[in-house]
């Protein structure tokens, strides 16, 4: 059965493909599964029935048959299981794919959504600027070390896995600041994962709805 | 073979559980796995040694055999997937409970952490209160969502499971800012969690710590 997932019908992003359905597109890619997509407004997104959906109302969510899932991490995480293709088999190696999954959710992507509350959400408070400048600190020291584990490696651990797709979408959300820019192996292992054919149909697929938009004015 | 993680050797919370060991020894505790604990100081989460097997120089950390994690979600995911007791068995229900622990993580503790940096790490800057107002109000929004999905159930998804785990240890963070206490449904919910025997013991285990160190002197 073909998956349907939510994204923005008008994402803040331009097309940039920061919003966290480009990790579910990019998950259905590279396991080869086509997926249907809904598009929803802000008001849309607020309304009952999408909070049956998505109880934080927020996207993307993602339904086959029976299962509706919300939490861009639950359903990357349950892509890699159902499909081959994101995860090692052996055992360990399989666990330690899924531990890069939560480490660029919960250790990396935290003081990057941060920085960008303190640039853009509270960018006219007349704390910004100091407080940009102590969140941009605090999100450096992460990727210093993730950059420091990373080494010369090409992906976090053996192969790309649903890990390296995780943190490659959430190094992306640290473009618009400049940050990623002064890590150059962690700019260089988020163009590796880009450069992968799923990753470019992915983006083609979310942008192709900002460009829709524009043409229609 | 006994599992070891680590902790921190003087926690910051002087024995309060909030710290991200407990979740993952109360997942041991619910299936029923002994385990080892290897302390840790400030000084030495910043050593290689522990830089080795925590990039991020994080507590908690798990080893078992040739493997070792961190990132508490992924251990307390590992722990729920390799023994009985955390995970129903039925797939979608399966894929729901891994859900919720992914929602505890990523759209509900990410708030909750930020208003423990606005009233504490942050506590003495000029701009602390109108802060603290600002990202407890961020916080209120997520925690009334999650209320109105709760409702009436005892859990957030049938039986008790690994995501139930991970959402009272995030919710009992919200206990010191006075937060959690404004969602009268959501403090019973941390109750019910609490009087698990399992966490009971986890909590003793995490606490005996701190005494110990108390009657050090």
């Amino acid at each position: 059965m073909t998956p349907t997932i939510t994204v923005f019908a008008d994402s803040p992003d331009r097309g940039q493909g920061l919003a966290r359905d480009m990790r579910v597109r990019w998950a259905l890619e590279e396991v080869g599964q086509p997926y249907d997509v809904r598009r929803q407004s802000f008001a849309e997104l607020g309304r009952p029935e999408h909070l049956a959906r998505s109880p934080f109302g927020q996207i993307p969510t993602y339904e086959a048959g029976a299962l509706a899932l919300f939490e861009s991490g639950a359903i990357v995480l349950h892509i890699a299981t159902q499909y081959e293709g994101l995860l090692p088999a052996e055992p360990d190696a399989r666990a330690r794919a899924q531990m890069w999954l939560f480490a660029a959710l919960d250790t990396i992507e935290p003081p990057i959504v941060e920085l960008f509350i303190a640039r853009v959400i509270e960018g006219d408070k007349p704390w910004a600027a100091e407080r940009v400048a102590l969140v941009k600190d605090r999100a450096r020291h992460r990727l210093g070390q993730l950059a420091a584990r990373l080494g010369e490696r090409d992906w976090l651990d053996g192969d790309f896995s649903a890990g390296d797709l995780m943190m490659v979408t959430v190094l992306m959300r640290a473009q618009p600041s400049g940050l990623l820019a002064e890590f150059s192996s962690l700019a260089d292992y988020v163009v590796r994962g880009q450069a992968r054919p799923a990753f470019a149909r992915a983006f083609a697929a979310q942008r192709a709805i900002w460009e829709s938009l524009q043409a229609a004015g």
